[in-house]
């Protein structure tokens, strides 16, 4: 298996230097990329290839990263919003989602997996239960994922972990290598230190990462405070929960002490400004996060609190959030939101090879089509065009693990018609 | 000219109650609503008309208004980004803006046309200059728009008043009445009292509202006050600026004094959350405005801060913003944005007879097609999958003032060929 991709009108390659090799071709092989050049070198060669797509009037990207997604709750969009977030989870979510068969999940994250492939989405880290059947669709859609079973000490209890390590143990490294596992405990106030405790030493003995929430809402900080006299990154941090690699999703409440201690233990971080913004949670202070080098990605969360999972408009608006809120329009510029899309994303989430259009990297790429559309008019600069007016509605093609998934309007391996029906029809039941 | 649209899934009307109507038909008779009927009536009736929409599968809603655009600006799309405001002011966007010639500021103004009309936008309030070129447009687009003339007193001077005034004259309720003046001091820092004084009095003798920014940034909060110890708002006040119908865009720095002042005065407001996110200038107390019953609007502002014109995520953000400013998800709900991106826009611009689907208003209308889409399953909620997942691209038809100039991803009246020719080169010699 090769493909070649040929005539892109700019390569965004991601890398420290923020190159961009214009007039260029890709040749993957298997699946990573084998090499780049510009096209007035091909003529001299003699590439072998068997398939091909001209990018003619195309850029072309590393694939973006979702670093915090629960995409089985797509089945709750548009279910509740503008509610006070207790009335919004006791009264509208929680009922919601106890009412979710294996089979809801299902056919609710192949829904999202199909409107993050679309989007131009090409890994997503997912923290939900049933996490089987997300696997399964993973494996049969191409996209690629880190999937974290998601425990609640209450709930899932001791059992859970035993689950937690039967999972990880059946789909880690499965799919062509294309899913990786984590261990999932929820968030600090909803798993005690000792629980917490236990689920690192797993992950000692598997070699996996840990995916958590932490410090996602007032109430949860002085819950943490009140009950241990920490903040909640300073309580894990108590029990040396980051000697493992951790991935941790919104991080609003923490201090100059909690942001020294995620730089010095390269905690990873997914920032969710729309869902932080529609639930009124708060504004993380990701600036000064990544000042100080910490790896951070974007993430949409789930489609109940956000509500889609276009990543693109995630990265304008976290960039624009953290200008208004130091009162800085420097802050986040367009080559920050490209590496946090990309390898900042791929490093949050503990994955190599990732992340960076560069020979031997995993070839995960996307193309944007510049010419048919006013959002990209005029071209003074293509990566703003992308970032600060365009959407994801924009890509024309992905291409993940080497294949090509979605190309031209087209999504490859997924019978879309079914999917809306399946989804329309469980969501009417669940909702009565 | 009468034209049957009928099949609609759901009508919102955006009036006080909320009104949906579900399966129905909406019938326009020249430029207006003639009749609004559930599909069940249709059959015993014997409707005449020249013209007919099957909208099975999509919704309908007022065309949406963009209450503060800069619409000649898109030309500068991308061309200077996360810069410090003064340096983006004075070392990228004035040179390039002094370069603009009248044609410039055609094609660009039509390339901004071209994105609002495929984005839902039906009117758009324009400030900028030889705006001559811009009613042109609007002429031939069909689209519908209040247009003003900025003045700058160093600039344009008393010269710049007698154009106005001409300007004002000549198009004022032309192209069948879907053009509206008003006139446009640019800002109270930019223009004296003595200036704002002259510019009331002619609209005063013409009968005219006004447009104009204020309290934009703290910068220009501080200089007021240094100079006059008046807030802007206040200023204003202090020469009864208020007494014609104003529209003022940004109002950030206002205080609790200049709200009721605003309230009070009938004050309608254009709130341009991106620009003001993007250009770090602050979060305007919009909740509290809101809240004491100030007629508000959204606003995309120019392109060169934004970076582009499509209102409904403008609207969305324009939510989320405020709920997490307040702290608060329930502040600016999904009912709020409906009338705010119709009947509170249009009474916020002066606009008489627009922005309801009623009987006897004008027929801007919009539909959307909830079905092929990904962001639109399931259907708990329509309004809240296109405010809160959909995008502007989402539009499938548009009509004004009766006519149909979107249809089906085909713009009646422009060729969008030529319209990226002309801005591509134009915009190539200007960035030199």
């Amino acid at each position: 298996m090769s493909l070649l991709i040929k005539n892109i009108n700019e390569i965004y390659t991601a890398n420290s230097e923020n190159q961009i090799i214009k007039n260029a071709y890709i040749l993957i092989k298997n699946n990573k990329i084998n090499e780049i050049g510009q096209m007035k070198q091909l003529e001299n060669k003699n590439l072998k290839y068997s398939n091909i797509i001209d990018a003619r009037d195309n850029i072309a990207l590393p694939g973006f990263i979702n670093t915090h997604t629960h995409a089985g709750m797509s089945l709750l969009r548009g279910y509740a919003d503008d509610l006070p977030l207790k009335e919004w989870l006791e009264n509208k979510i929680w009922p919601f989602e106890k009412g979710l068969s294996a089979d809801d999940i299902y056919w609710g994250s192949l829904l999202s997996i199909m409107e993050m492939i679309k989007t131009g989405t090409t890994t997503f880290v997912d923290m939900y239960f049933q996490m089987d059947k997300v696997a399964e669709i993973v494996k049969k859609t191409g996209i690629r994922a880190v999937l974290t079973q998601g425990l609640i000490e209450e709930k899932d209890g001791l059992q859970g972990l035993e689950k937690a390590k039967d999972f990880s143990l059946k789909w880690n490294n499965k799919a062509q290598g294309r899913i990786k596992t984590m261990f999932a405990p929820h968030a600090p106030y909803t798993c005690s230190p000792e629980y917490l405790n236990k689920i690192k030493n797993i992950a000692i003995d598997n070699d996996s990462a840990i995916n958590i929430h932490i410090a996602e809402t007032k109430n949860e900080f002085e819950f943490i405070n009140d009950k241990y006299d920490y903040t909640p990154v300073q309580l894990l941090d108590s029990i040396d929960f980051f000697d493992v690699p951790v991935l941790a999703a919104h991080c609003i409440y923490v201090n100059d002490d909690d942001i020294n201690i995620l730089k010095e233990k390269n905690v990873g971080i997914a920032y969710n400004p729309l869902s932080n913004m529609k639930l009124a949670s708060g504004i993380a202070p990701i600036n000064l996060m990544l000042k100080k080098g910490i790896n951070i990605g974007f993430g949409t969360d789930g489609v109940g609190s956000n509500n889609n999972l276009d990543i693109i408009e995630e990265a304008r608006v976290g960039s624009y959030l953290q200008k208004v809120k130091n009162l800085d329009p420097t802050v986040i510029n367009k080559e920050d939101i490209l590496k946090m899309l990309t390898i900042k994303g791929a490093r949050a989430a503990n994955l190599n090879n990732l992340g960076l259009i560069k020979n031997d990297m995993l070839a995960d790429i996307i193309l944007i089509n510049i010419k048919d559309n006013t959002r990209y008019y005029p071209h003074h600069n293509n990566l703003s065009n992308l970032f600060y007016a365009g959407s994801g509605n924009d890509i024309n093609t992905v291409i993940i693990n080497g294949k090509i998934i979605y190309h031209n309007n087209e999504l490859i391996s997924i019978d879309s018609e079914k999917v809306y029906y399946e989804v329309e029809k469980r969501s009417k039941i669940l909702a009565q």
